[in-house]
């Protein structure tokens, strides 16, 4: 499994020839590292004498953050396993028409799944950075530059799952599917650009 | 080392209250996914019917984006050492005079160091993206949206290096040191916002 490669061996497979991991896979490790900065963040603010005022809130970020990073953490092996079963579908015999139909509704099936993958990611990585945004304001200002990567990394999940989701909307025939698809990654994206800017000037003023 | 860690060890140290790995390895890392994003569509496009015209580039891209790949991947080590370098450095005795100007010295000396790196993984993440638009723009179509997740990726390690270097700059007292740092970090940054986004919606084209 890719969680249990090493770095330098997942590297290596991402950058050979083989279509998978690829970005669904880079997407999920992103969003990861953000929400593991955030936990890193909370520890590093939990127990100082400055920050006692804001240590509940600071344990209810670390409990919902980790949970995330497990989730986002399980997104890599669902990107890998959701894209093969695309190329699965596609390899399909055509020979007779009964074996058209099949195919085709098997890779209808397999975009779909390949479509929910990214989207799940897409909302998990908008959640972080909403929770960057709370420990870049009150956690711990020696580490406000982890805050503000959190953010940067997550930021750049959130917009690479848009391009995974419309790789796949392309070629889905639902059109209730895709628009409702369309429309949650838009809902997810929402003012998320200004949110990022800000969170990325709040840390800079505070360096 | 980290680049030997498992994704998901690394992941665990990484949200622990441990200040090391921080986001400057998340950063290298990044830097690093980005570079072997291009790397792959280099190989998905060579030896392609449609793409012989510009297997020539494509080689020589893929040869310049592996070299980029396994800097940045140093650079995972470089930084935590960098960090660790800064703490010794603080925790020198500052008992007598002579202690707290060798202590100064010492701090001096690592935050340079550690201004460094930040740096220099802007510099590499900064060809990244350039590189991105290439294969973006020449690739293999169907594996443009990893095209596009590598400028995203790269970007915003980019973006995370200028917190890391102003984190540092902060505390160096050398002002030639510090507006020279500064002035390459923004030659480095300068363009790169509208670069990122039109290879973003280049990417979005040819879906």
């Amino acid at each position: 499994m890719i969680k249990d490669a090493s770095i330098e061996q997942f590297l290596e497979t991402l950058a050979s020839r083989s279509p998978t991991p690829g970005g669904g896979s880079v997407v999920a490790i992103m969003g990861a590292m953000g929400a593991a900065l955030v936990a890193m963040v909370c520890h590093l603010t939990l127990g100082k004498v400055h920050y006692e005022a804001v240590s509940e809130e600071m344990e209810a970020v670390l409990l919902e953050v980790e949970a995330l990073r497990s989730t986002l953490l399980n997104f890599i092996r669902a990107d890998v396993e959701a894209f093969d079963a695309v190329m699965a579908a596609y390899s399909l015999p055509k020979a007779t028409d009964e074996d058209k139909v099949k195919r085709s509704v098997a890779i209808q099936w397999a975009l779909k799944g390949a479509t929910r993958v990214p989207l799940d990611c897409a909302k998990a990585s908008r959640r972080v950075i909403e929770l960057s945004r709370l420990v870049a304001e009150r956690g711990n200002t020696n580490v406000a530059t982890d805050a503000g990567v959190a953010a940067l990394t997550a930021f750049a999940a959130l917009r690479s799952s848009a391009l995974n989701v419309r790789v796949n909307t392309g070629s889905i025939k639902d059109s209730d599917f895709v628009r409702e698809s369309l429309l949650e990654l838009d809902r997810l994206m929402a003012g998320m650009d200004q949110e990022t800017h800000s969170i990325y000037q709040l840390v800079l003023q505070k360096l």
